[in-house]
């Protein structure tokens, strides 16, 4: 065997944590440090914990870093001063400053010699690669994204602003009529409200008016006001009890036509019952492949787009071609 | 907009007729010629036609040739043959040798700079794709291939082989419960019978023994004697009314655990009304990516594991990141 992988991780929430369970599933990697910018005797990792300003002395010791801060704040500093130092992986997700994000790691990394992955997981990341793959086989079609059932924490923010909301939980789950339409053949112009339904589980406080809770969430506009939604009023044991798991899930789908109008139907799936150990085993997984392109002396910023399928697996070419192809 | 990619055929069967409609799907490759062994003046096609033994004088005039003949004794001749004088794609799909057509098509190609991607498609092709991306991703679980509903030709042949058969074929169906309980995260070991169906529909000979005609079906080793069998017996206007289509389908699915113990399912599924224009899709897309890797200067045989997803698209890679990332 090889030497393994050396990683690093950087940023030790839900995201972080899932990473270090998923380093722990690959034999073929070692999870040589998390850096983290909070006390490093708070984190409850198994590894050796360092802090973030220590990162610059692991340089040329770590083969890839996966950041698993968030994308508002956290990925648009570290991402490219980390991209300059080591080579990467992260899971930056505001779609729409993609091209701008890609544009300075690509930069920081090039610059340096280095390799750095960006955008990857589920969405974006393992639905782009099917949405690319499904367009490029059936050019004439169409292409539908459906999220959930799974928790949305913009919309449970939303939720918990509302006056009167204790505690408060918003599902985006898919239509399945309208899936099922897709998956019949059919290529349904689908407005919003056809497309996903929202449903709210909310612990009021003492006292409060629920049909005013009510009204204010479904009335609410952008989050709410397009959709149909539900919402529950439950105890604040239920919410314990009911509401503290992570599931997500989704589906990529393209109803194409070929020849003479023949139907073909292409679907991607995810059920999950944690997100974000999900998005971090895919991120895991990406390491891999980075890892085998800064071998081979490639630079910059990439996308799940430039990578081979192979390259994401422990296993050698030939073993690939013999027992999976 | 670039030079059209100039793509040859070789083969004109259900596939090449395919291939050739995908083509008129994709602006940026314009077909070439079709390439036969059966006498030009025979075929339909649009395009120009041209005998077998003339594709020599195309050297250096077609980019990418898409092979369109079968696994059986077409590709193990054909494949090296061409691969020595053009860029190629086939869909070899004896997955047993897989192995040893890829050495052959890599040295034909290698020795001559030339790029052959071998054994695309559905299976082998975009299932094996999903495997492998599937077994990287959560590699402690369990992948799952399911083929159907669609005709097997194997066991249409099978059947057609039973005295008092004047026609028949068969449907390989997925066993829904199997696939229901991996989705909801079970890793079932299944049995042969528990993973699919078969059901067959015979028109039989006048005055032949349909009791005895359905015993010899059920109980044929290999081929049914594992499953369970339904026969029906239909009219010659039933067969041709209702099954002169070539629909086929399939599921690749894991389920897999990360962390402790949580279950996170994955799955891959086509619903095609017709087998060969989607395969003859896939290799087009796969054509386009063939015709990038040349310009890049690859060399040698390469399969789906191998090519980033990335170039199967005519966009630009500005554009994919921008658009489907």
């Amino acid at each position: 065997m090889n030497a393994q992988i050396k990683v690093g991780i950087v940023g030790y929430g839900n995201l972080g944590r899932g990473v270090e369970a998923a380093i722990a599933q690959n034999p073929d990697m070692h999870l040589e440090a998390v850096f983290t910018r909070r006390d490093p005797a708070s984190i409850d990792s198994k590894a050796r914990v360092e802090r973030y300003a220590d990162l610059e002395k692991y340089r040329g010791q770590i083969d890839v870093l996966i950041l698993c801060g968030g994308s508002a704040t956290d990925l648009p500093e570290q991402g490219p001063q980390l991209a300059a130092m080591f080579n990467t992986v992260d899971s930056y997700d505001t779609h729409a400053r993609i091209p701008e994000y890609y544009a300075k790691m690509d930069q920081a990394a090039r610059t340096n010699g280095k390799v750095s992955l960006i955008s990857t997981g589920w969405d974006p990341g393992l639905f782009s690669l099917n949405r690319v793959l499904f367009e490029a086989i059936l050019p004439n079609g169409d292409t539908y994204t459906f999220w959930g059932k799974g928790v949305s924490q913009g919309h449970s923010d939303a939720v918990r602003r509302v006056p009167g909301v204790k505690y408060g939980v918003q599902y985006t789950i898919p239509n399945e009529q309208a899936v099922d339409r897709i998956r019949s053949g059919e290529r349904p112009q689908l407005t919003t409200r056809e497309r996903h339904i929202r449903e709210c589980y909310i612990v009021p406080e003492p006292g409060a008016d629920q049909e005013a809770i009510r009204e204010a969430i479904v009335t609410m506009p952008h989050y709410f006001a397009d959709y149909d939604t539900k919402v529950h009023f439950i105890s604040e044991e239920e919410m314990k009890r009911d509401h503290g798991a992570m599931p997500h899930g989704g589906i990529v789908i393209r109803a194409g036509n070929t020849g003479h109008d023949t139907a073909q139907v292409a679907e991607f799936k995810i059920k999950l019952d944690s997100n974000p150990e999900f998005t971090s085993s895919v991120l895991v997984a990406y390491a891999r492949a980075v890892y085998r392109l800064a071998k081979e002396g490639q630079v910059g910023a990439k996308t799940v787009f430039d990578i081979p399928i192979g390259y994401l697996s422990p296993k050698s070419p030939e073993d690939l071609r013999k027992e999976l192809l």
